[in-house]
């Protein structure tokens, strides 16, 4: 415990004890651009996504980009599929109640080939641990889901 | 819009539409005894829990017993696995924060065969989604995972 | 501790316990429509609900119908009456701060013949538990308690 | 809107438009001695809120002396009654998850009188609007209850 | 412990503690007539925030104006700067996930002469403590900022 | 929107815009020692953080080493002294309402030199904006302070 231990020292990261193949890009069946076009809320959401996030990578703001990157990370295919963490993307939003987040990862989902019901059931999961406080989000959610799956 | 109607008008509950089988029973691989005899802290939860449950039960209140038996079939086996579904748990009660139910989701994911890899994953999507706020949670967590799978 | 234990064990359901009449619907002295032509902000809520209710409902998913009849159930007369709960349900909507879930709860206490001095005192204890982040919300509430009881 | 404007600009307090007797103590039925004599877990908790209270009342933090008090004029015989308000202030704990706060507003809710059946009640708004990550916390307000109740 | 004893007695208020020096209006460099000139997100908050408040006003609730009372207090010139308080208030509405918080202390932020890296830097602050679901305020932030320091 | 595009694509880091003086260690005017000894609450939390810890290093999972290496840089001397940042991160952490991270940054505030009154004032924003849900943890906080500052 010298003067300078913090709780979290930075560790050298070494991102080699994980062979790269583990995490590598998930292949998308659909381009952002179908959805969008598929669905009217989807490209509202992805047009307004776009427009902001240009603003934010303009400020070019080290911790900030620090944090997308690990974002990006944690969504790739690894011990576990991408969709099944995309849908635990989806559990998150919906139990933190986040409506961009729910958009975003219930797109991401649809992107990767997960059915509908896949989707209902990972919602179920939120809703009974977030309770009825998640319902006006559920049914954001539904009426995006009646869009991309229709 | 009647004055008698309310936001969630009761519906006659129909279950035939979801057929039985789509929400059975997973298969556990280990016991809560074989667990509770592995891991100190999972003992003492399993333990505490089971007190806890059963001056509830004895309470007999009906809406209570209806939230239990809905929190039991958001994690059967269903278009999902079972096992996907626990972990799904397992990352809302990490980024909400509720060491019990992280405990809790550990202990059942585990149970059923989850890999410690995988539980770790599913974690990290609970700590980025949810922060560094979770980072006292996810120490909880590995020291329960370092007992389970030693 | 079987194998297949969990944590909330299904317990066969038994209503009886509890005579009918300690939770049969309220009756409310004023119908939606009512509500709805009094209150600009009321007739936007209840008619975007009813048509994301629709969807939701179309979906027949049988674990949200579960959701929602549990949650209808929450709201009856009981051992307390309908409109202390629902005034209950008003402050657990602000002091989670979900804009919806107020403007559900304070027209379904105004339904209820619940008065504005009544309704303010209850948002007042989410404001004094919940801190000023409420604030944003009690403004909105308030914006839609002059439209009710002018 | 002049430079020193702020969003809460400071008012002149006027307790007189609320007559006195609105706002006035509540008649226990019971003294905290009677309730921490009967139950253990009230008991550890109203002694180790009296020795944490002393320390922070030594600080006189003038800030932190005013939200006391805002806290403690929230729960006084108003429009509503004081039981009604504790059990608001029950339903708001449970909700945000405060065992703490749990603890202090069904013991408070004892001490007027409330029955258990009421608590019950109560603790069910909390627990279908706040879902099952309520449920651990649950479980220890009826641990608690069970105690006051006997 | 008697039985009127409450969790918060009253205290006396003694202001005199601290002298009131120390609590002192800080000196805004900018008007908020001069935000919403310069953006047109602070005009549209600022408008909406002054309509939504003299509505309150107009109930003159005594608990709400004692709220509003002590949140004016809390970010005061005191024992520190004005000008480190709202950056404070500033992490926490965007950890706590309010967006017209979030504009607010920005706002205020900006009317006391911090810059933008201050801004930036308070809230990596808290979206390393909140996590990625705190991104979507981060996006609006940064649109706001965009326009207050062009 | 190419088919691969996500949300937060992955950018190639570029640390040099931001020179490196900007995000330099601290100094510590007490090392964790220093405290531990000084304090109980101090030396019991440093201590099980520090065997946690070294639980978590154990594992050498990616992305929490990840998660923490930009934790340890959000609170660096930067535009804003670290000082300003732990104390930012103590409102963050009282608002959300998580006793070891209250203790965590209280500590690191101590260890650099901040005075109890700026501890002090710090929590009042958190407890102002967080409302009385915070006061448990604002007790425990006043006797941690009470133990660094005698």
């Amino acid at each position: 415990m010298s003067p300078t231990s913090s709780e979290h020292p930075a560790p050298a990261e070494r991102p080699a004890e994980h062979p790269a193949q583990e995490r590598k890009e998930p292949v998308y069946l659909f381009a952002e651009k179908h959805v969008a076009d598929k669905s009217e809320i989807a490209r509202r959401f992805i047009e307004s996504r776009a427009r902001l996030n240009a603003n934010v990578d303009k400020a070019n703001n080290f911790l900030v980009k620090r944090v997308y990157n690990i974002d990006h990370n944690a969504y790739l295919e690894g011990t576990l599929p991408a969709k099944t963490k995309e849908l635990m993307g989806l559990v998150a939003s919906a139990c933190l109640r986040c409506d961009d987040c729910i958009y975003y990862h219930a797109i991401q989902a649809y992107r990767l080939g997960v059915t509908r019901a896949e989707q209902e059931e990972s919602l179920n999961v939120a809703l009974v641990v977030g309770g009825s406080i998640v319902i006006p989000h559920l049914r954001r959610a539904y009426e995006l889901l009646e869009e991309l799956y229709r």
